[in-house]
């Protein structure tokens, strides 16, 4: 088996994807994609997949590499209170895959954007020899202001949607313990995997009010904190002990070692919200994600500046919370992706 | 040398990008960016460049990469009559490419966005173990309808702007030659390595008026001829002698060995415009162009789908006009890219 001829190709794609809604004007098949506009402004995304640096196809399956690809955009989306319309997508192929493979990788796309009423309307399929790799550029519309990260103020709460650490174990037993063996372990699984994106907890945010920086953690929440408070102007306090671990996180250290704290604090990939707001809406937030069976947890506070980012940790000294966490280019960064 | 922290990377990209237009609400450095929506409806396009498979940096500089990289993109939005707005920019680095790379590499995006008005709004850089990419998605609008492949009709002329044939003869040279005998072969050159997007031919012809269907050239004219016959459900005729040869290809051929005829009608990558349009606007359409110091030429004419895609060759002889050019999968395709 290997790959049709580019343009039969394109042809499954678009049999996959099936029909796009009313507001795709012109979708695959010429020089461009011409779009009903967006209500209010346009928001703008994009994540790129690249093999061995991403995923691994020794413990990924097609569908879920493109399952993920979408997800992590719609996080982003989700991280700015918007809601996402269109996505292109470009995918780079070694010689050696072959239309299932595409196919594949496709459906798990079109799941997704099915789910969240995204339309994919373009794209991009191309040789690379070397290195197979997904690129996704997510459309969203945001009817009035975004929700960025750089509203938080002193006195404000942190908060984050969900539990942290369980991409980050998942990842780690897939890696020491092979696939088979992380099938005993479904939410690690689904969690570094299928991650959802948490549309429908910013939709209920946004709907609540008060929220006045939104992040989503990808690249673990230690640094995310930093990046939220380097935009806000602020410093901030976390109290290691409320950080919500999921809850496999003790035993998949016992079967594949491993620290569960790092995990939580600098693992990423989690896709959670994490956010701010005055106290008085926090019983108002909270009953709203329980709503939709969601669940937000407090994990610290809004400082001033000059008081620095600052972490109470489990034997209860407290000090600094290091940036540490994903990052693609230093050495300091765990080589976990 | 070598590369920066991901984060003091990205603090160099935003210098060199400069400041974005107020349309830019929330630009580099947020989740997602938040723009003005387009007036009328949106335009999305995307190209992926992928060393070794589009380009090679033995004859590329980083600068020529980051403004092909963008051109293409440009051609497809001027070959549906639209205009370009935003761009995202995703980026592969490999290990050992170093910050002035990623530098030229953005100046090159950036003179070309300067010049068309293109804001840079968002984008990724990412590690990219064996290859180096470039993926671009730029949004663009259109005000009223988009001109598609689709509209082309029998007794509609065939024309193209420009020249044909120097992109794939530059390529040649430079596989054959090595650049620095190219260098005395501008032309071939600049068409190859920093093809000019033509959009202001586009408006012209948009502004005229009666364009039936418009495409660009990217896959060569032959293929291009098909891809528009086969939208518009029709067949063409075109006339070898008429098609606009480059100047020096003739000298190339010399030189470097290669075929002058089959760059211009397989070579592809040449970003002109191939159009149709009723025998009543020629002369209307080449004045607006020539006002523009741009130039078209009518190569051919439309005729109805039962009469086939035909050609009249230099001998004289009439046969199909094969679809031969770039596909990315197909081994019939001339492996030049």
């Amino acid at each position: 088996m290997s790959l049709s001829d580019e343009f039969k190709l394109i042809d499954g794609i678009k049999q996959t994807l099936g029909r796009p809604s009313s507001r795709v004007l012109l979708g695959i098949g010429d020089d461009a994609a011409v779009l009903k506009p967006p209500r209010g402004n346009l928001v703008v995304t994009v994540d790129t997949m690249i093999e061995g640096v991403h995923f691994d196809l020794g413990y990924m399956t097609p569908f879920e590499l493109g399952y993920k690809a979408l997800a992590v955009n719609l996080s982003d989306i989700a991280a700015m209170g918007a809601e996402p319309l269109y996505a292109v997508v470009s995918i780079g192929l070694k010689q050696e895959m072959n239309d299932y493979f595409v196919t594949e990788l496709y459906q798990g796309i079109s799941s997704l954007a099915r789910k969240y009423g995204v339309d994919i309307v373009g794209g991009n399929t191309v040789q690379s020899p070397n290195t197979l790799l997904v690129d996704i550029t997510l459309l969203g519309q945001c009817k009035d202001r975004a929700i960025t990260r750089a509203g938080a103020k002193p006195g404000n709460l942190i908060a984050v949607t969900g539990d942290l650490g369980s991409s980050a174990a998942g990842l780690h037993c897939l890696k020491q313990l092979g696939r088979p063996a992380v099938e005993s372990m479904p939410d690690l699984l689904t969690a570094h995997l299928k991650p959802e994106p948490q549309l429908k907890p910013s939709r209920a945010l946004r709907k609540v009010g008060g929220v006045t920086a939104l992040i989503d953690i990808s690249d673990g929440l230690a640094r995310e904190v930093h990046h939220l408070c380097e935009r806000s102007g602020v410093g901030a306090f976390i109290d290691e002990k409320l950080l919500p671990a999921g809850e496999g996180l003790k035993r998949a250290a016992e079967l594949a070692g491993g620290d569960p704290r790092a995990w939580v604090l600098y693992g990423g990939e989690d896709y959670q919200l994490l956010f701010t707001f005055p106290p008085r809406k926090q019983a108002l937030l909270e009953r709203a994600l329980k709503r939709l069976k969601s669940r937000m947890t407090v994990v610290g506070k809004v400082l001033p500046k000059d008081e620095g980012i600052r972490i109470e940790s489990l034997s209860g000294g407290t000090g600094p919370l290091l940036p540490r966490g994903w990052n693609h280019f230093a050495r300091r960064a765990r080589p976990r992706r």
